[in-house]
């Protein structure tokens, strides 16, 4: 056992995956804090300061997995997506980039990365995308064939809506999403396009009947996996075990 | 027999049950009648009067039940909830605490607890909860998460909704049902950050895919839960037979 | 075969079903067109003949079966269901009764008794509802006791949502199916009560997910009997070859 | 084989298929491009030309696939497809038909008639709908009769809403889609007529269960042929070795 190794054991260890674990929480506690300013006011520095040790902790912890693991540490996507959230943090904080401070607090989502039950329901997430590609990548052609159409017919007297193809395909999700699409775009648009209507039905009716299929395989798949993990494994074994009889049985009758 | 458990066979004979779902009837239609102002002002007397007789019943009857049961009394969830819905009852209800007395009505629910239907189905609910423990886990972090970068982005311009945490996570919570999440907040928010929509449409994105996953995961368990129940026994009974039979072919070869 | 029964086979022969079909379609579109002004103003009187003849027609037609059938008429569903909507049709349309002018159409819905694909239809939603029974009574009483807390709480301040009982119960309905949930109905509320929240999420949280579970079990339910009907009855035939043979086998065994 | 035979070959073979996608994702983006009037100022003779050669080649490989596989290209769903999608942009556009120039984006959609993953989606989905037919009849059903009550009874005092057969059929689809239901729509009516809620209240739980109805029912089918797909071919082979094993013993056995 290398030095490496035992580095890379001692970082598995559940001890200091917990102790991760704790110091993640804490900082996402001061993180959240940091959001109040009467609490800033009075414990600001205290806050900061506790938030620079978790940061520091986090990028101790990295490096060492890093120098451990050595060109292994990237073949994980949990090390590389622990290494992105930490950088956020490190980036440099000028004005101009409010937003990265915002995002600093994405680094509580290294929690998933730590917690085993949080990291299976992510995986499960992720492994359910791509059956689903095609149907999305469908969905992305209705949307921009959509967009495309609404601007040109409504884009010059519903400037906001539907200005150009970004105004169009972010109205046409909130559309799909059913969120004020009649009382809010499609009732004042059919004012100017009576027929309006010949558009934007058919475009709910594809769309949600897209999506409804999209979460109809969603179950079947999750089904099929559950189905074959649960059951399959005992059937498989009652049949070979069968077969093996009856091959036992006909053996015996042909040996006399 | 003794006293005791004489007692708590009478309390569970079917005749007090169904007189204990009668009171609790009544008393709920007297408490629906409190609310009427017309109602009180002719019979609020008698109403009151009830009202309180039902209250000193359910005493009555948990008193007995913790006579008779001892300590078992509160091995069940169900003894410790008719307990405190009935003590809310009893709560001194003064002028500051009027929400007590609107939540004397949930006294109503003991309805479940007398109901074998009612509670299989609330067990039901129950045992779905645990199984949702990761997902909701999950979304509780996204929701913290998402607070937080709420607060930091828009807080000071738009306080009403982002001002502080609590408002931040009330306002995600209102957008993940999708209810006026774009032309009454996202569209408004935009007109001051107009890159608001790269925020908000990934957080409906991966929200409403969470809930979905969640939604899928009780179907699969019912499911399971159900076809196991069903066919499973019906399955093992017929392969031992199988089993039994060809090993019985295979001994009587054998034995030749 | 009596005359009565020669009645009753020629009312079932599909020339007759498809007539009365035919006749309740033209009826359809006569009772559409009299929503029309510009149409009644010039065929009028046509389309109130027609739509007499119609009527005659379906109260001779029931008649018939009444008298073919005898006290077997009132045994089916479907025929109650006939005569209550022809009934209707019959009822003296006086000024106050608008309501029941409107209601006519209903006779339409015989198109459903008549039409054996959309009859199973209707029958399958109906043989769902039983199971939903106590999920049902769940969601009525989560609703009784959400109206009468309501009406206590916020029936003061805000008297068009929460006035009384009905309000608060159609207020809670609205809030169920999240329209305007949050925009329209709770921050109002919480600019006054502003705990209100801590009412209003956790009975949206309770609602969906009862109203979830009654899907669930819907699919449940669908998923079964589609699985018993389809599968079962090749399974038991194939498992009772089987034993069938083993016992000959062992029959034949011990014989020797 | 002839000269045809060759032509459909070559149009079969994947350089020809992938280079007409290529075409057509090269036309999506100049007709994207064409709605920005910018980007039309600068470099519009350029896209318009793009889009000509394009549709030229539309044209030619149509033509070459019509003369090719002469009357057996109007078997195929897709072929029709691809025809009318093409016709529309071959149509006169005067300034009458801004529709039809807006439609020209439809050609994209041959994606799906090229792509075979895109195209099995769309097929998936078209399977599907035989099998909704009866309930989607129903839903029609329940959509006229509904529009019919709503324009009798509320058509006068809500002329925008419920002014005709059409405006009734269009609120009632919103109304379905829950979107701006109560506060948009059955409040204010309800402040004319109190009693409306029993109209649309009974509609919304009517429809919804309709849909829901729908939804299961695909849930089921496609549940269905996946099982069927997956495992029955594996359990039958399984089943008829069995079977064939236990024959030849008992056929053994006989023999002696």
């Amino acid at each position: 056992m290398t030095h490496r190794d035992r580095l890379a054991a001692f970082l598995d260890r559940s001890i200091t995956r917990h102790t991760i674990t704790g110091i993640i929480l804490v900082n996402a506690v001061t993180l959240g804090l940091e959001t109040s300013d009467a609490v800033m006011a009075e414990v600001g520095g205290l806050i900061l300061a506790i938030d620079r040790i978790c940061l520091a902790v986090f990028v101790l912890e990295l490096a060492t997995k890093l120098y451990a693991l050595g060109p292994r540490f990237f073949r994980s996507g949990w090390n590389l997506f622990d290494l992105a959230v930490v950088a956020i943090a490190l980036a440099p904080t000028t004005d101009g980039l409010s937003v990265l401070r915002a995002l600093r607090i994405l680094r509580v989502l290294r929690v998933v990365s730590v917690a085993p039950s949080l990291r299976r329901v992510v995986e499960g997430f992720l492994t359910a995308l791509p059956g689903m590609a095609s149907v999305f990548l469908l969905l992305s052609l209705i949307f921009y064939i959509g967009a495309v159409i609404a601007t040109k017919l409504f884009g010059d007297a519903f400037h906001e809506w539907f200005g150009d193809l970004g105004s169009s395909a972010y109205t046409l999700f909130q559309i799909m999403t059913l969120e004020s699409w009649s009382m809010g775009i499609v009732r004042p648009v059919m004012e100017t396009y009576p027929a309006a209507w010949a558009f934007f039905v058919p475009f709910i009716l594809i769309t949600t009947f897209a999506v409804t299929n999209l979460i109809v395989g969603l179950i079947v798949n999750s089904m099929q996996s559950a189905h074959e993990e649960e059951s399959v494994a005992a059937t498989d074994a009652y049949r070979d075990e069968i077969l093996t009889r009856l091959a036992a049985i006909e053996k015996r009758l042909s040996e006399r």
